[in-house]
């Protein structure tokens, strides 16, 4: 059977089997690059909380994980799943805020109402976003992550969040808001909604590990997009679409 | 404070503090669109299995959640989480196959070397496959996913799959490797690598629910990609660059 011999050729690995195949090798490959532990790469954050929105902290994951000697890990308020603004998908925070003390990136993803209003009212995720920012090389979000940041103190001049929330990140945190895919101010970046997080990720790869690995990575993910329509910019959709785009969220995140 | 002022505003609902804080309310607003309940929509099911890669479920899940009445349930052998490549992230699975017998959409994603070859060689996996296909509007598949729909005799003619792995695809299945994001053949859609998903769940989106929802999806999450860099497409990369990417997905799933 083809795919018995596939088990075969892989298990005693090898630049033929890696080649026949085109995927990656777990382990055994005469040719494997050198192995991760004991490579200090960059501590990458990601932090969960109730309510957020899939998309933002597991597209940056994806694309983060691939830098050489990166760790990319979930941290929720405890260990545990910790649900999504449908209620319907969990993610695993295998850390708790209060076992991590150190990260080179934060990233702070957004939510829908119930889930970014409750993390700007959580004074102990406030507070340990506030002390590891501290000591980050980059501090970033997706989505209404920017109006979390906001809260904890950390927006200044400008920024970008959720297209539907512009407004109020200006009203209330007093930063101008760019319609960018992400806005770069000092150490901070923040991104617009949900799948911004990607193409920040990306902005972000290349600070982190020059510009060759950033493109290695954009490969590696075959991130070439090409969406059958061109309707995701706040800025050219019709109110009809934009009160449709909120009202299937709002009905999703009930 | 300007926060708990926003508290006060949310939770006395109204279409004032929706429009104010520019996120859809949680419950309770007078201008609410129909409960989701008794509503029938597609019963999406996304497969999760050890060594997934995150973003091909996640990508589409997030998509997917918005269509009006959906309900999308990540499937795994057993309930609980399930890890991915890195081994760093899990997705928890809220049902186990033996408890799903009917999908009105099926997705499966794609992995490493380690866990496609697992999924591929998974009877429980490919039978539940085969039985769930029977009764599908959809069969979708993201990345090397598409190798396992093709283990369990699902491809004809024509697939796409992760770039990668498309000789393979061809020497195993003899089914044409077609270089675009997302292929469709009857009943079923296969799309390319990891963040190919996203423009295949678009597309998905208006077959389901047609093109002005898909549209409205479409601005729900933002979706307008401008990443950074021009170098997802595996047609115009170097052969240097595909080494690259390949290594550092090898050390990244160690």
């Amino acid at each position: 059977m083809t795919t018995s011999q596939t088990t075969r050729r892989t298990v005693l690995g090898g630049l033929a089997a890696v080649a026949a195949l085109g995927l990656p090798a777990a382990t055994g490959t005469a040719a494997a690059a050198p192995v991760r532990d004991g490579r200090p790469g960059p501590k990458i954050g990601i932090l969960l909380y109730d309510g957020f929105s899939l998309l933002d902290p597991t597209g940056p994951a994806e694309l983060l994980s691939r830098l050489p000697g990166a760790t990319v890990t979930m941290i929720g308020e405890r260990r545990g799943p910790v649900r999504t603004d449908t209620h319907r998908t969990a993610v695993f925070a295998d850390r708790a805020v209060s076992e991590v003390d150190r990260l080179d990136v934060l990233l702070v993803p957004g939510a829908g109402d119930r889930g970014t209003i409750g993390a700007m009212h959580n004074p102990v995720l406030l507070d340990w976003i506030r002390r590891i920012h501290r000591h980050t090389t980059w501090t970033t979000s997706v989505c209404t992550g920017a109006l979390i940041l906001g809260a904890a103190g950390l927006l200044r001049e400008r920024a970008t969040t959720y297209w539907a929330s512009a407004p109020y990140l200006e009203a209330t945190f007093g930063v101008e808001y760019v319609p960018e895919r992400y806005v770069q101010v000092g150490k901070v970046i923040t991104a617009a909604g949900v799948s911004a997080g990607i193409d920040m990720a990306l902005f972000l790869a290349g600070k982190l590990a020059g510009e060759e690995v950033a493109r290695a990575v954009q490969l590696a993910v075959e991130y070439d997009p090409r969406p059958p329509f061109d309707a995701g910019d706040a800025a050219t959709a019709s109110p009809q679409l934009k009160e449709l785009a909120l009202r299937l969220l709002a009905e999703s995140q009930q």
